[in-house]
């Protein structure tokens, strides 16, 4: 029996003044720091013992892994970056207020954008100096998809499918624990993948932050059990907050 | 041309109360924190832009690592960790206070402990808890190296060696430049190779802590150039602290 751990980064500072984020590669907040602490101690308290982790090209997400793996005292052990875990790529979108967002297009249309699968925000035109292709992290991959101008979930569900096969699963496999720490959108694909998820329902899904999300699988990946390690009570709590994001005042 | 960056880990919390430490994990000192921060600010404004980076098992280099690529804005890149890089071991000096030692062995003892190039303190029992056969983190490794009761300078640079040719070298060859963060005594290793420093005389070598040491190497890693990233002064109040260590009160 394997079991992978899930844990989507802990608050950043455009979450805190509700931008778009994307692969904006803004910084977590105090009590994102705490947060990705709280989980970490949490981990070790029910007895986990990773000798691997992946996290993504975004500091959120990389100092969201390191300050939860110093709290398990296992700052020794690999950690592997890609691109592949960066959240969804919010296009134009990226630096603009969500509510503004909602005044501005309205709310369906902010919804499509957050919400739909395959519904794309404006792209980032390639000559801007914010696409992709102008920061060096993502220089030389033989794949279009390391430099999106815009992502929608399909995108991004399909740059995370062949991370997992040819990445995760191995290590998953060869270790019995991994731990992935990600970004709500990239986290969505691997749930989708393991369970089985249709396109309508995945965007649903709202992850809480900080929270280790664990899954419990066989050698074909089957879930045997999945649950979040939290009272239920915060669990409720943050999945209202993330819920509420669009909300006009 | 190459450029081999190499750092030794700010302040910890037993450096600050002159314990001998070896493979004992203890964190940086705020100081030691602010050490790595100001070494990162360094790196960047002389223009560094690494692609690779090297550590130790050890969490004062780990995070000296981290806290320097962050002000570098470069925590994107990978992060190779090794056993191979940690301290000397030291022994069942480690824990011990250095001027008591000196007091209670006479400096002569000490010095030999400290700076002599093949003998070592005494070792820790396989038996002692405290010996690394003990540690998960060593575990696994088709090398006794990896699990030492003690070391003398011999040792480690006889384990520094094979990763300098195997792991750092091909790196560096890669990617143009490269950082390692480590230990006084695994960076003696490295810098004896490369400078062809004899056995007498590498002992004698004080790093000071935090200051970026440039390499400059060609194709059959002659060295050109070394130089510290530091001014006169603040190198010489650094060397002179090292070598003052075990100075009784």
């Amino acid at each position: 029996m394997y079991k992978l751990v899930l844990v989507r980064h802990g608050q950043s500072e455009w979450n805190e003044k509700n931008l778009f984020t994307g692969w904006t590669d803004v910084d977590l907040t105090e009590r994102g720091m705490r947060e990705a602490t709280e989980a970490g101690k949490t981990l070790k308290n029910e007895g986990f013992q990773f000798r691997y982790a992946f996290t993504s090209f975004l500091k959120r997400a990389i100092k969201t892994n390191q300050l939860l793996l110093e709290a398990m005292d296992l700052l020794w052990i690999p950690v592997e970056k890609s691109w592949r875990l960066n959240e969804k790529h919010y296009g134009t979108l990226q630096g603009m207020n969500k509510t503004e967002m909602v005044e501005q297009y309205g709310a369906e249309q902010v919804q499509l954008w957050r919400r739909s699968y395959d519904v794309r925000p404006p792209a980032i035109p390639d000559t801007d100096a914010r696409n992709p292709r102008h920061d060096a992290r993502y220089q030389g991959y033989n794949d279009p998809a390391a430099t999106p101008g815009t992502e929608a979930l399909i995108d991004t569900v399909g740059r995370i499918i062949p991370y997992w096969t040819n990445n995760i699963r191995p290590k998953l496999h060869e270790h019995q624990q991994v731990l992935v720490t990600a970004h709500g959108n990239s986290l969505r694909g691997i749930i989708k993948y393991l369970k089985h998820i249709s396109d309508n329902d995945i965007v649903s899904l709202n992850l809480p932050t900080g929270i280790p999300y664990v899954f419990e699988l066989d050698e074909q990946d089957n879930v045997l059990k999945d649950y979040f390690l939290a009272d239920d009570e915060t669990l409720k709590k943050l999945m209202e907050e993330v819920a509420n994001q669009t909300r006009q005042k």
